[in-house]
């Protein structure tokens, strides 16, 4: 399986999450996988893709701004987001962007 | 220095790179880093925040659509893409998006 996210034809909505992590992360990828888990289950949730290397970033894509604010303000994910300010995070930028266009590339395929 | 791009207040636009490199990537660091060295003079390049690990993913921010279309369209940065498309990358997607609206959190600043 690609580890790209399989995201529909624009316009979507990309929600670009850039952290940076204090130093002991104990916790930190239990709480990860899990919000992953249940952001896959929320409605409009179309695909995330996720790389962390000196700095993280993951990227998930949702069907509407409506989708992204009931994913933000969904109980357990407040939870999270707070523990991430107290324990987990030295700082971090959230972006919420419209996806205008897309195109992309595969060993094979071309021009997908 | 934070790696977290400073970007200005929205609007602005993103392109979000997502991409899964072969396993040679001989000459792709020196590339990248070329690219990267040449992208932040390009005109109307606001910020870039990168991480790689299993997938790679760059989030470059600009001013416009124009100036993504002029560095997409950069003679140096078209040879790299070739060569990415050739020698490097085994699948990517690229998405272009608009930032509607940003937050974030420094800690001991909180609320940024």
């Amino acid at each position: 399986m690609s580890q790209l996210a399989d995201t529909p034809a624009p316009p979507y909505y990309a929600v670009v999450f850039s952290s940076q992590r204090v130093a002991d992360t104990k916790g930190y990828a239990n709480m990860a996988e899990r919000m992953l888990a249940l952001a896959q289950q929320q409605p409009g949730f179309l695909g995330v893709e996720s790389a962390s290397a000196g700095i993280g970033i993951t990227v998930s894509y949702w069907s509407s701004l409506d989708a992204i604010r009931q994913w933000k303000s969904d109980a357990e994910h407040l939870q999270a987001q707070a523990a991430g300010r107290e324990r987990w995070y030295e700082a971090y930028r959230v972006r919420i962007a419209r996806v205008e266009r897309d195109y992309g590339f595969e060993r094979g395929l071309r021009d997908v």
